[in-house]
């Protein structure tokens, strides 16, 4: 039984495929369950993490055109793009017609234009009017991830005709994909109540849905941001989300495996902003050295001018510096660990407004516990710098008795700095509608540095009377 | 109608509710909904929000058992601890009839020891086996996440018979929670195929249940680790994931709600270790200023101590400060910048790895791309860095035409270092099983700024002939 089965064994059997130019039936031989319904997925990654186009093309010529369409929905976009530039129009609409309207959608919308005029010229009406439905809402809506593949009835259909129309529909192979919660419209479909398939089953037949149905949906307007509906799935049990416009009409649901699918998106996307890299959606190893720069380069220009000013605060302090030049010694120890307990206050608050734990309004109350926070910490460092100074500070640097104290305080005092300013950046950056997950480690850091320099030389100048 | 309330509201309701004393009823036939299925998680957030003790042992007292069971079950652990420590051993009782064996073997655990003795005593002996059954099982195990509240049937039951057996137990109020997929045994116990409720439905009533199941079923090891079974809810479409033992008998299953919440505690724990701090359960309001400075204070002071290596390599180098202070005008901004390219380049590996998108067996593959990648980074910066110099540096910072050359192809080769080690460094972690997102920004900075110094100094010592 094929279980679980690896992504990179799915590569390295598509690779040999394509090595051996193998029949497809062999392999389905071989491995009776390569096209089921669950390896589907697992296939689309293998084909993402193939760096030769030959290989994916050919492996792609072989599908037969039902599970060719549902492979190349899980592929990168770009590996999409590149597919679609390279297929001729009846084969892109043999595709089309094997997917629901929202699938179909996000295909024709990645059409390029010559290709793109010719499909829709060619779609039947019913499809065109869908088709443009869609591609109508805003890019990141929740409208562009729902369905209409569900049951909608009436409040006054029976228990038993339910059961009736759900058969009837299965026997002419018009079944809705999900089927787990049945949704009531009013004759204006009006969103006016959900139930579950499995109390359809238990209820008597004679039962009018509109007397068993949940009243209270939890649904979600149509132009909200996808990651909206992630937070509905992690605060409710649900299997799917109604989605409905502002008079409550319901234009389709969003099943749960699209929502999770957005919370990884998410989830991927926070692991690069937490390093202040842009976000991108193809695999590593789809995407060139030179995109993988670009997506770096911005953010590492404006942190390098940023962190430009750290030269001129020194560059202020040259005659201190020259004076003591041991004071060098500790400007990267002194501001790095400010960044670090910048940064881990930072995430700290980060993690607090993802979990809906915080509310912006509270910043007062995030300030002082911050503040107190800081002190436990800014004493703990201090004390480290301390021993620091005295033991290896003194004995392997030679530090001047003077300098001691200057060390230590400048590290206390740039802790409780860095923790306090790291709490608050993301909370001003929410205020200001700006994803508070800009405010990143290197952010921080590179904010800290040029702060830290200049409580590090006024305490020095007090400490020293330069 | 009730929708999607803010935990903010249920937050406000509750402090109202203690402060005028007011009675619980009031409060039901003001907002009908407020004990509906979907809106106790909510309350249960509302209550990990409230700082005040005496207001979260008010609202509790008044909630009815069943209620009060769902409720203290979704509560931060402290909590839960806080409020079996003063609940009495029959309350306790009544809170566990109200659970599954999962749910009950987690409050069990969390009893405190002399409560836990007089409560487990109390069990009656069926129960009592079950909740040692999970006790049993490894901490972080999916088996600990799995219900067994779900419907097992033989392959030789008929439709007919099996919708038969769930509107029995309909009746007699017996009904798993969870239906949506029927699993199939054989008399060992062995999971031999599942079969959704939707096909049930639309099959003839007369046919055996084994010649419509599915028998390629995804499934998984009781002792992996819950991290897995998020996994495989991201690459499979699947509405529960049956835990089975080594010989493949049926344990239990785990339910997409419980794998979503698991995805969403792994993704708070790695925002916090993206700022190097120790993962922690408790909201933010939750957790003192003590706590979290505890929570933080392993990581700030180890990084320290590394920073601190970065005092040695420029005492080392003293002479070729002495000689040109203006060397120290740069050493936040090209160290600084170092960490953050590390950043990008650690964050983007993270991503890949947590995507499974590479295998640790890559190294070279991912060497080689992070290189060239660095490679155009590191001109960019340089060329940045060049006219940084040439401007700023030479009419606001005086710097000597000597030093223009040493702080460009410093930039350069630190960028690429860092680059390059930032993107080795999680595929390390990996290889020697530490979680890789340890390679958090504030480690790979503190580690980039020693490495880059002796770049710089090398760089230095070179052009200036010191």
């Amino acid at each position: 039984m094929l279980n679980y089965q690896s992504v990179d064994d799915l590569k390295d059997l598509i690779i040999y495929l394509y090595e051996n130019k193998s029949d497809i039936n062999e392999l389905i031989l071989k491995y009776p369950d390569f096209f089921s319904e669950v390896n589907i997925p697992l296939i689309s990654k293998a084909l993402n993490n193939i760096e030769n186009w030959e290989i994916i093309r050919y492996f792609l010529s072989k599908l037969p055109s039902d599970i060719l369409s549902k492979v190349i929905l899980e592929l990168d976009d770009k590996l999409i793009e590149r597919i679609l530039d390279q297929t001729k129009a009846e084969t892109i609409l043999e595709i089309i017609d094997q997917l629901d309207e929202s699938e179909a959608a996000e295909i024709v919308e990645q059409l390029p234009d010559n290709l793109k005029d010719k499909v829709i010229s060619k779609l039947d009406p019913v499809e065109y009017e869908q088709i443009k439905e869609y591609l109508s809402y805003p890019e990141e809506s929740v409208a562009r991830l729902s369905t209409k593949s569900f049951l909608k009835v009436y409040p006054y259909y029976t228990v038993g005709e339910i059961l009736e129309v759900i058969r009837r529909k299965a026997e002419l192979d018009e079944l809705p994909d999900f089927l787990n919660y049945i949704y009531v419209v009013n004759t204006e479909g009006i969103l006016v109540g959900v139930v579950s398939l499995k109390e359809i089953v238990i209820s008597k037949p004679y039962l009018a849905v509109k007397n068993i149905m949940k009243r209270n949906v939890i649904k979600i307007l149509y132009n909200k941001d996808k990651e909206e509906i992630a937070k509905i799935l992690r605060d409710y049990d649900l299997l799917a989300i109604p989605v409905v416009d502002e008079w409550d009409k319901l234009l389709g649901i969003v099943t749960h495996d699209d929502i999770v699918d957005v919370i990884f998106e998410e989830y991927s996307e926070d692991i690069l902003k937490s390093g202040a890299v842009s976000a991108f959606e193809e695999s590593y190893k789809n995407i060139s050295s030179w995109e993988l720069a670009f997506k770096r380069s911005t953010w590492l220009l404006l942190l390098f001018l940023a962190s430009s000013l750290t030269s001129n605060v020194i560059h202020h302090f040259e005659d201190t510096i020259s004076k003591y030049v041991q004071l060098s010694f500790f400007i990267p120890l002194l501001i790095g660990t400010g960044g670090n307990a910048g940064s881990q206050s930072s995430v700290t608050i980060l993690r607090a407004i993802a979990l809906n734990e915080i509310d912006i309004k509270e910043v007062f109350y995030v300030l002082k516990k911050e503040f107190i926070t800081s002190l436990f910490l800014g004493l703990q460092v201090g004390f480290v710098a301390l021993i620091y100074v005295l033991t290896i500070g003194k004995y392997f640097l030679n530090v001047k008795w003077e300098i001691v104290p200057v060390v230590v305080i400048s590290q206390f005092l740039i802790v409780i700095w860095a923790t306090t300013v790291g709490s608050l950046l993301p909370i001003i950056a929410k205020k200001f509608n700006i994803d508070p997950a800009v405010m990143s480690a290197p952010f921080i850091a590179t904010f800290v540095d040029a702060t830290g320099l200049i409580i590090y030389f006024l305490i020095a100048k007090i400490i020293l009377h330069i």
